[in-house]
């Protein structure tokens, strides 16, 4: 049984003049910054801003490499080859690196955004490559992943940390993937829910899916969402409550079973 | 007296379908590979196609960070500030330094293109910006910059190494400045007048002016024209000579006075 | 004496995932909107739905192009030769121009925006480059530029309809200026005031410096700003305000003295 | 039976300092040229150039639109909606249109490029985008598009005048489509076999297939590539065969069956 997790949350996605996310609200709350490298999102004094904000509140550093789409904020499919994937993995968290290393500390992580993530999720050969640029630019970085998906297999196969990323307000279905938002039990409103639902995750590696089965699991870290004054609350509220309930909040890389 | 020089050149301009530069052909004739790092050319597939090129060829790997203006070749003045010089060029060497640290070697120097270098050669708080981020990034990296200018001042004043970079092709003018091209006196097309006066600088430290009259300068790299077919015989045949004339040809890192 | 003035603001500045301005909010407000065609802000879906929310408001379309620098929102000068201005501005207004067409309405305006309509303020050949732009694309467009300014000079030379634009909440120095934002005189923050100049403006073709000299200028059109709520509601006091004085605020191609 | 046929080649893809495609070449033996738009390539400077060039030669001026993907040259799949590409459409037509304008011509047929291309040709919905797109720009314009395509089809069903592309230097599969590249027959060498295939197109609307059998085919264009040297002189030998052969080369639009 686990008593403690991680919660990361993506940050630094603002771009020049636009603003977006609630960076500063979300900072304290979190363990683990996935920071957006100026491909999806973000520009390099955004990066510089958002580096040096989570080493002030201690929050762990991590890149969040991106399809080059900065119109489609890296959502959107694209057909890139496994060597695409892998240069600019390596692209994005060598720049990364660059800011942490200015702030005396290193990148601790990485977590693929968007559509890199999900296509990584499916798609073995993307996940590999995105398992050896990581290794590549540093093989102590921890490699964030959803849980059960080709990503963190990749990273085990090479000899990765992993960290199981988990969703505390969404649903899951009985092959481990998360219940599509156009559905209407694929979100958990209520903070207490789903805190209840983690601690189940932490000490039973289980959770139930959207169709009351219970399905295997295992959480690592939280993916906290920053949009909106909404999700700030929800996460201030599961971050308090998982508190009460005597979860320690630590970075993914001090949580050792 | 010196005996040794350093040939750079800019190298890994291409852009996804678009090819720029001899790369192939200048590789062998230089030690110092000033890489492209995706602003105002190259692209994370080039990049790391060209830092393997250099990796073969034994030739000093550097970051040629630009501005970000891939339509202007970085060639265009913009109105960025310093903070911006900084960030720019910290985020650009970072992304050089993942793809060499994947090769099992180091960046070993930093020189700026296009109009980030003249801005750099000029004002001086964009020059610091350069100076200080190269620092930050690896306070071992050797800044190229023109000669007499506020960039290699800079650099000097923070304990950077420094090379000073010279034309061999374009003529100079009184007050160390290169003569426009628009002169008819600018250029140097014979690879042994060249030659030649590049052995003035490294055994009296002198050139001779277009209007005929001395100016101190100091040679550590000579700058080197990857384009076109011309340029490439050119640089042959200036390698050859400076050979012939007992010039050592050595990476700045491995010149010492 | 003019009786009539034109509203005009800058929309469609919004870009993929990123919202700006308060499209919405001052969209009943103004008589002329400008928008903005995917250089320095905006994208095509932006445009599209800009384009639409103009015409249910019965409000002139108006192109609003900007130089190529989506990260510094067109704000940064660049060193851009008097032919790219031509064609980037022939361009953009190509583009509005089909979504216009695509409503069955045309554009009736252009408004360059920042780092260009500064640099056609002063620059002759960059004002000469833009109007011809304009006159190329459609002769019957009006250009909008600075009371006073090279740009409007530019217009007039070559028989386009130009409309001067004042800032109601902005002070003026004695050379027709606008008093920095640095300075603390620089702007006015009561639309009651605003409106006062306004109606001066219109009546004697005069307003007073932050020094207190007279000045002469004329007010074809007013600049509104849709950033932040205190803007919205800024704009609609002055709004309100003119009207109340019996000014009527109608586009800038329906006045005439 | 039909006695004469379009040439069309892909044209202004340069971007910036980057050169691609032998334009000045192929612009003479072409009746069609597809202009890129600054999407998937080209830019305001190239397009302004290309439009001029093909008016010199009184060559039909075309859009070229394409995914906003420059560093993929607009070949890679996206997973855009069917509203973003009537809008990126729209958007790039209204481009092409304002140059064809300046030079006092019109755009006379728009044709998809790479992905876009490929992706409207099976997708019916993007295939609908593209036509509304088109149709909307001009209803007068022709829609270019592969023979037996969704692109085709959804242009007919609007009302737009098609031309159905066919291509000189590939053989088909018995379903219509191009054998693929990396098979070994997939490629016509010889420029006299590539011009009997096309003859019996116009004559029998009918070729034979990689494996032997016939399909029906409707040609009322061809492909002409303008990549490399080889191309231009199969381009040249295929446009005078043709001619040697009694067919008419002429713009798509001035061909009546």
């Amino acid at each position: 049984m686990k008593r403690a997790i991680d919660l990361n949350c993506d940050l630094g996605e603002s771009y020049g003049i636009y603003s977006l996310g609630e960076d500063d609200g979300v900072m304290p709350l979190i363990t683990s910054a996935n920071i957006a490298c100026g491909f999806h999102a973000g520009d390099y004094n955004v990066l510089a801003r958002t580096v040096r904000k989570a080493v002030r509140h201690n929050t762990a550093i991590g890149a969040h490499p991106g399809l080059p789409d900065l119109q489609g904020f890296g959502r959107r499919q694209m057909d890139v080859s496994a060597n695409d994937v892998y240069n600019m993995t390596l692209y994005q968290i060598g720049a990364v690196q660059a800011f942490a290393h200015s702030e005396n500390v290193r990148a601790e992580h990485v977590k693929p955004h968007g559509a890199l993530y999900n296509m990584a999720a499916k798609d073995r050969a993307i996940a590999d490559a995105v398992a050896e640029a990581v290794k590549t630019a540093d093989s102590s970085l921890i490699l964030f992943g959803l849980y059960g998906s080709e990503l963190t297999a990749a990273g085990q196969s090479i000899g990765l940390s992993v960290a199981n990323e988990v969703f505390a307000d969404r649903t899951y279905r009985a092959d481990g993937s998360l219940t599509p938002r156009s559905h209407a039990d694929a979100l958990i409103e209520d903070p207490e829910k789903a805190a209840e639902r983690i601690m189940r995750m932490l000490t039973e590696s289980k959770t139930v899916t959207a169709d009351g089965a219970d399905i295997a699991i295992e959480a690592d870290t939280i993916c906290i969402h920053g949009d909106g004054p909404n999700a700030l609350l929800f996460a201030q509220k599961l971050h308090d409550t998982l508190l009460a309930r005597g979860v320690e909040i630590k970075k993914a890389g001090d949580i050792h079973d």
